[in-house]
C-alpha cells in the first residue's frame, strides 16, 4: 500500500489559525511529526484578523488576584446562555444535549491548562484584562464577572493581538520543525476498511498529493461565512457576509459528510454589525463593528427610529437587524444607519471596526452633510449603491420627520442621562465596550445630545458574521463522531469548522478564541497520547 | 437478482398526507402500479390535522370571477417574501438561488393544473375562499390579493378540510387498486451501481422487506418537528414542538444523505403560537393557534407588556417569541400570556387552535380568576408546571403593576379604535383571520376594552411549528438532486420532507398544502412519464 502515498507524517493539521497552529505546537511538543497545510496564501486565518482575546474560565491570572471561578457557576453561566429555553439548573446536563454539556465541561476543565501550555511550549506571553466584564456580567449566574479574559501581552489588548498570536505560534512551529505549507488544502479524507482516517488528499497550488497520517488529521479550517449558498441554507438568518478569512467556505462540511460524520449546529454563527461599504470595497480586510463609540452617535432604521442600545455587545446587537414587520412585509431594521456629529469625531480610530475613522484617514464609507436634511438625501443615494447587501430598500418617506423626533427625544434623554427606550450604557459590558475609544463626560458618559448644527456624518450597517460555528459534531477530545456518537478514529475538528457546544451563546469577549485554544490543546493531546 | 426482492412495484410512495396520497392517485391514474406505505397507524399525516386550505395562484375559480393573477407579479410576491434581503425585481431569478426560483416557477405554472387533476382523478370538490386575503395582501407586489385559496368544499372552510381531503384521496386510491400499508416505513433506499434508486427497505410492524421499484420512490414523509435534537441543530430558533404528525421525526434526512442527496433549507419551518398545556397533555392532537379571536383579548409577556398585534398571522406572530433582551440575558416574550374577560368567551370555539374553548367544554388549559391580581398569582403557579417548554422563567416582580398600565393603555386605545402600539387589525389578513370566530362591534371590531371586573381568563402560549421545511433539495420535477444538481434517478421528495424553495415565506393560508399538492402532481407525472 505504501507506494500509494506521496508522503507520510504522524499528524496532518489543516488550517493555520489558533486551532491549526495551536494543535501543531502542542502535538509537536508531544513528540509527533506534524505537517500544517493552509488553504490561503498567508497564515493565520480569521485569528490573524482578530484581537485574540481569549475567554478562559478559572485562568491562573484570575486566581492570582484572589478571585474564584467555581466550576458549577461557570457551567451554569455558559449553559444558560447557550440554550436559554432548555436550561435547567437542576438537570444533570443543565438541560443541554449530552454532547454540548460534555463540550462545556471539557472546556472549563482544560481551558486554563491549555493556555499555560502555549505559554510554556510556544513562549506566548499573556496580558490579563482583569477588569473587562463578561457580556452578561450582570446576571446572577456569573460568579466571575470579570477576570476571565487574556490577550497576547504585546498587543496591550489592542487589535494587533491576533497577528502577534499567529507570529508567536508560527515561530514555535519553526523551532519544532513543523513545516507550514500555504496554498494547500485538504480536498478529501482517506479511510481504511474500518472507516478510520489514515490520510488525506491535499491540493497544493493545483498539484494533488496523498499524505498518509500515522496518527490523525486535525481539521481547523474555519466556518462557511464566505459561501453565500451555505449561509442561506443553514444559518438562522440572512447575513451579508462577514469578517472570517476569505477562505472560510465550509470545505469541511462535504468532506466530513463523505466519511460519515454527524453534522450539527449549522444554524449558529457569531454575529456583528458591519459597515457595508467597507465590506463592499475590501471584503478581505473588513471587520465587524465590535465597538460603537461616541456619546452622541445614534443608530436609526430607515424609518428614522432608534431600535436598540447602540452599545449592546455585537452578537446581540446584530439580532435587531432581523426584526420582521409583518404589516409592512419587510425587515425595518435592515440596514441600520449610524449618525454622528462633529464632536463625536474625537472617538474615531482604527481597529475593532470603528465606524468613525481616525481624523485625516481615508473615510470613503462616511456620508457627510451640513444639515440633517442634506444628510438624508445623501443616505438615500448611498443606499441605492448597496442593494447587493440590503435588497431594494429605501428610506421611508417620513424618514426626516421621524429622525427629527428621534433626535429631539434623544437630546432630552441624553440631557437627563437616562435612555428610557433602550437602557444604553446600563450594563457593565456596554460601558466597557464603548470605553476603548473614549467616552463622554455628561451625566451618562455613553450619551450626549446630537449637535444642533452640522456637519453631520453617517454610515450604513448590515448584519454580518464573525464566522459560523456549525459542522461535524465532536466529543470531549475533539474527535469527530458519527450519528451514533462513536468517534471516527484519526479525525479531529477544532474551531469554527466544528459544531460548537456553545449553541446560541456569545459569553464574553474572547468567546471564540478562548474556546478554540482549548479545543486545539485537547485534540493535540488526544491524537498524540492515543 | 430478483430473488433478493420480496416484492416489486412501479412506484413506492412513502407517506399518506397530501404529498403521498396525492402522488399515488396521479401516478395510478397514469397507469402505474403503486404501493403506499405509512409509518403511522392511521392515514393522513399532518394533512389530516389541517383545514386543507390550498393556496393556488392563478386557479380556475379565481379566473372564473374575472380576476387575473399574472405570472410575473405572482413570482415577485413569492420571491420577495421568500428571500427579502436577496430579492431583486430586475434580476433574472429575482435574486433567488436558481433552484429556488425554478421551484417557484414550477409551482406557479402547474399548481392550478394539479388541483384540477385531483378534481378529475380523485373526485375532490373544491370550495373557493374568494374573499380570503393573502397574508401580505396589502403589499404592492400582490396583484391577486384575494381568490387564491381553495379548500375541500364539504368542509365549508372549517377545520375538517384535512380529514375530508385524506378520505377523498384514500377512496380514490382504493378505486385505483393502490394498497396503503400503515405501520410501515422506509428505512433505507437501495441503489444500483450508477447510484439510481431501484428499491427500498421497508419495515412493516417490525418485519423488513426489500421492495423493488421499476420507476421510483416518492418520499412524502414530513419534516422533523417531532425530533427535538434535529430541531435544535438545524432550525433558526428553539421551538417547543409542533402540530406536525407525531411520526414526523425527519427520517428522510439520514436516508437521503446516505444516497448522496444535497440537503438544504434545514433552517426554516412554518411557525405558529401554541397553547402549551394542550401540547403537554395531548401532543398528538394539539394544533397551533392559527386564529386568535376576541376583541378584548390581549397578549402580554411575563413583564406584563403587550409586544405584538395579537391578530398577526401565525407564522409572523411566532417570531416575537424570539426577541432577545441582552441586558436581561433572556427571551422576554417567551412564553406569552393571553388574557381575556367574560365577554370574550363568546368567541370560544373548536378548531384552528382557538385558545378560548367553547363554553361548557373541557377547558383544562384555561386559568381563571376573579381579579387580575388573583389571575397573576395563578399564572405564576401554572408557569412552574411548564418549565419543560419554557425553561426556568417566572413572572416579573412588577408584572401586576405593568399589566395594569398595559390594560389602561389598551382600554384607551380600544375606546379610540386605534392600536397606536402595534396596529392591531390594520391589515386585511388580520381582520380576516380574526373573523372566523366572530368580531366585536366597536370603532375597531378587533379591539374592545378589557372588562373592568372579573372573571378573567388566561392561557400560556409558546413558539411552535406547523412543520419544518428543509431536507433534500429537489429540481422542478421534485427529483432529489446531488450537490452538483444532477438528479438521483428514481428518487423524488415532496412536501415538508424536502427542501422548500419558499425560503422564509408563508405567503398565505394554504401556503404549505397548496405547494405540496402541486409537488405531488409534478413528481407523479415525471416518474410515470420518464
Amino acid at each position: 500500500m505504501n507506494q500509494e502515498w506521496d508522503e507520510t507524517v504522524d499528524i496532518l493539521v489543516a488550517g493555520s489559525g489558533i486551532g491549526g497552529l495551536g494543535s501543531a505546537v502542542i502535538a509537536a511538543a508531544n513528540g509527533a511529526d506534524v505537517l500544517v497545510v493552509e488553504k490561503a496564501a498567508t497564515l493565520g486565518g480569521t485569528t490573524a484578523k482578530s484581537a485574540a482575546y481569549m475567554w478562559i474560565p478559572n485562568n491562573k491570572y484570575l486566581r492570582a488576584t484572589g478571585r474564584t471561578d467555581p466550576r458549577d457557576d461557570a457551567l451554569r453561566y455558559m449553559a444558560k446562555l447557550s440554550r436559554p429555553r432548555l436550561y435547567n439548573p437542576d438537570h444533570p446536563t443543565l438541560g443541554l444535549p449530552d454532547w454540548e454539556y460534555d463540550g462545556l465541561t471539557a472546556f472549563y476543565d482544560n481551558a486554563s491548562d491549555a493556555a499555560e501550555a502555549y505559554e510554556s511550549l510556544a513562549g506566548l506571553k499573556f496580558g490579563h484584562a482583569a477588569d473587562f466584564p463578561d457580556y452578561y456580567a450582570h446576571l446572577p449566574e456569573d460568579a466571575a464577572p470579570t477576570g476571565r479574559v487574556l490577550f497576547p501581552e504585546e498587543s496591550e489588548g489592542g487589535p494587533s493581538g491576533g497577528s502577534i498570536l499567529i507570529e508567536t505560534l508560527a515561530r514555535a512551529c519553526e523551532r519544532a520543525n513543523v513545516p507550514i505549507r500555504t496554498d494547500s488544502r485538504v480536498v478529501e479524507l482517506i479511510q481504511d476498511a474500518t472507516g478510520a482516517i489514515i490520510g488525506a488528499v491535499v491540493n497544493s497550488a493545483g498539484r494533488t498529493a496523498r499524505i498518509r497520517t500515522r496518527r490523525g488529521v486535525i481539521c481547523a479550517t474555519g466556518g462557511f461565512t464566505q459561501d453565500p449558498e451555505l449561509r442561506l441554507r443553514f444559518l438562522d438568518h440572512s447575513y451579508v457576509g462577514g469578517c472570517a478569512a476569505r477562505t472560510n467556505t465550509g470545505d469541511l462540511l462535504a468532506i466530513a459528510r463523505d466519511v460519515g460524520a454527524d453534522l450539527a449546529n449549522l444554524n449558529v454563527g457569531m454575529r456583528a454589525p458591519m459597515v457595508l461599504e467597507r465590506l463592499k470595497k475590501d471584503p478581505a480586510a473588513v471587520r465587524g463593528s465590535f465597538m460603537i463609540p461616541g456619546d452622541s452617535m445614534i443608530i436609526v432604521n430607515r424609518f428614522g427610529k432608534r431600535v436598540i442600545s447602540e452599545k449592546m455587545p455585537y452578537h446581540d446587537f446584530a439580532r435587531v437587524f432581523f426584526d420582521w414587520d409583518s404589516q409592512r412585509g419587510t425587515y425595518p431594521n435592515n440596514p441600520l444607519i449610524a449618525i454622528w456629529d462633529e464632536p463625536a469625531r474625537r472617538f474615531g480610530g482604527e481597529g475593532f471596526g470603528n465606524p468613525i475613522p481616525p481624523q485625516g484617514e481615508d473615510d470613503y464609507w462616511v456620508i457627510k452633510a451640513d444639515s440633517l436634511t442634506d444628510l438624508e438625501k445623501k443616505i438615500a443615494e448611498r443606499l441605492e449603491t448597496l442593494r447587493e447587501y440590503t435588497g431594494p430598500v429605501e428610506l421611508d418617506n417620513d424618514f426626516g420627520t421621524t429622525l427629527t423626533e428621534t433626535v429631539n427625544r434623544w437630546t432630552q434623554m441624553a440631557t437627563d442621562g437616562v435612555d428610557r427606550d433602550f437602557g444604553r450604557g446600563s450594563t457593565p459590558i456596554e460601558q466597557a465596550l464603548s470605553a476603548y475609544f473614549g467616552v463622554g463626560d455628561g451625566p451618562n458618559p455613553m450619551m450626549a445630545p446630537l449637535a444642533d448644527h452640522g456637519p453631520y456624518y453617517a454610515t450604513i450597517l448590515g448584519p454580518a458574521l464573525i464566522d459560523t460555528a456549525g459542522g461535524p459534531r465532536v466529543d470531549k477530545n475533539c474527535q469527530v463522531v458519527r450519528p451514533d456518537s462513536t468517534p471516527i478514529p484519526g479525525l479531529y475538528a477544532v474551531g469554527n469548522c466544528a459544531a460548537t457546544p456553545s449553541g446560541e451563546a456569545y459569553w464574553a469577549g474572547g468567546h471564540t478564541i478562548g474556546f478554540i485554544q482549548c479545543s486545539a490543546y485537547l485534540a493535540a493531546r488526544h491524537v498524540t497520547q492515543n
